[in-house]
């Protein structure tokens, strides 16, 4: 596989795994409630994404980047509406 | 930052984004409801998470691969979980 096929498979993962969370973001704003969501998840996981996008511009992978931008603006406002609605 | 820092970076990075779904694996484990957890992210992020783990692997980036080895497994109960109590 070339480096460009590499690059693709990256941006197809990163984009799936930041697209996930729009399901989650729809279904938290139209229900108000995210007594099921642990607020543990969403304060570590987003630490964790940020940390990430500091890796992949040390590496200047641009996949890593991008993924990352997008998916703590997404964990981000799940977060947000977890403190919100709260249990 | 030494190419040793920016792995350790990673491995921070992943670690966080991987133990992140512990509390949410034992939120629902506990409670047994996932109302409020989208199954359309459970399912789209397992096949994100996958594909990194295949990047990971063709990158030979040991934190990615590390990484989303564990979060395959945590977040695949999750979903077991999910698919288990329903709504």
């Amino acid at each position: 596989m070339s480096l460009d096929g590499v690059t693709l498979l990256g941006l197809l993962a990163g984009t799936l795994t930041t697209v996930a969370f729009f399901p989650q973001l729809l279904k938290t704003w139209r229900s108000k409630t995210a007594a099921d969501v642990s607020l543990g998840m969403l304060v570590t996981f987003c630490i964790g994404v940020f940390l990430w996008l500091v890796y992949g511009i040390l590496l200047g992978a641009m996949p890593i980047i991008l993924a990352n931008v997008v998916t703590l603006v997404l964990a981000g406002l799940i977060l947000a509406l977890k403190l919100r609605y709260g249990d």
